[in-house]
């Protein structure tokens, strides 16, 4: 005894979502199903026009529907500081951060061997003919804090060595209004290490 | 500084999904975007395809894509024994128990006058013609143990009171593998009131 056939495969089709497992998959299919037609025919609807119409930025490969994103096309951005990030999610955490006016290369992932994950597949060609063409002076390396971001970052900082380019990584350290107690050991050796003199 | 409009309203046409807040919808369309663009098409079709197409069983009101439901055609079931579940997964919840082998009446909620559900909505004068037309001997209320739950079952055994119908309400008590130490009291007292003589 199951749901009736379409009722299962609307089951099945919703664990393709990212943290989604037969049991919220069910409770999603019948809250549609029962509660909320309206909305469903809107999520299909848009979700099949975005996944039609939404590709990769021409310039900084993050996620849009035209050819080129509106930051990429925004005069506000100095074309000589690049940042470099993981996803397009890491893109809007940077700017809604604020306090940096230059342009982002969006990796969409990081290297990943075992995954097949390689730099063709994070566009790093595109990277460097980015940083010639446009005559950066420096990238700002911020990918993620994780094996796989420090290796990324690695990779690209050599990849980039014979450029006359500066390139940097986000600082590490104590996150802003934590508490030291509970920061993990890690960090606080890099807070150490990476000290400032005092603001005057 | 946000998402492309595209991608915008992809991540508010997934907060109508139950349990889905704005940090999991963006999580939910990048990933659809990024890297399920297949699972992604396959899910706007089927999505499209289920809210044409289920609707409720005539018989049973759960939901199905035919007009009646196949439990309710099938020819094992007992039709004088017809069983009131909330919605269709409480259903397939009591057929994966076994040991029932009637019929069943989905209300798809309970009585919840702030909401403004009524007896009409749960389709209670369906229910009533439904145990006269079925020659219907004992109805079992498996609604939920709630107050809701309670209340409605209140209701629908009041309104079959003139019918010549057992009305039945699933047993309270200490769930099977359960250790009593764990058990809220409010069981424990109904576990008690409700002693049975021990099978020899």
């Amino acid at each position: 005894m199951a749901f009736s056939p379409l009722v299962e495969e609307l089951i099945t089709a919703l664990r393709c979502l990212p943290g989604v497992g037969p049991k919220s998959a069910q409770r999603m299919a019948l809250h549609l199903l029962e509660r909320e037609r309206e909305g469903g025919f809107r999520l299909a609807e848009i979700l099949e026009r975005a996944l039609e119409h939404v590709g990769q930025c021409q310039e900084c490969r993050t996620l849009t529907e035209e050819p080129v994103c509106s930051l990429c096309r925004s005069e506000r951005c100095n074309s000589e500081l690049l940042c470099v990030v993981e996803t397009p999610a890491d893109q809007i955490a940077m700017e809604q951060a604020g306090g940096f006016d230059g342009r982002y290369f969006v990796l969409t992932g990081h290297l990943s061997p075992i995954d097949g994950i390689g730099p063709d597949a994070l566009g790093l060609d595109h990277l460097e003919a980015k940083v010639r063409r446009d005559l950066v002076k420096e990238v700002i390396l911020a990918t993620n804090p994780t094996v796989e971001g420090e290796a990324t970052a690695h990779y690209i900082s050599e990849m980039l060595q014979h450029l006359p380019v500066t390139v940097t990584r986000l600082a590490h350290g104590i996150p802003v209004g934590g508490e030291l107690e509970y920061i993990d050991g890690g960090t606080l050796s890099r807070a150490m290490a990476g000290r400032l003199p005092m603001a005057k």
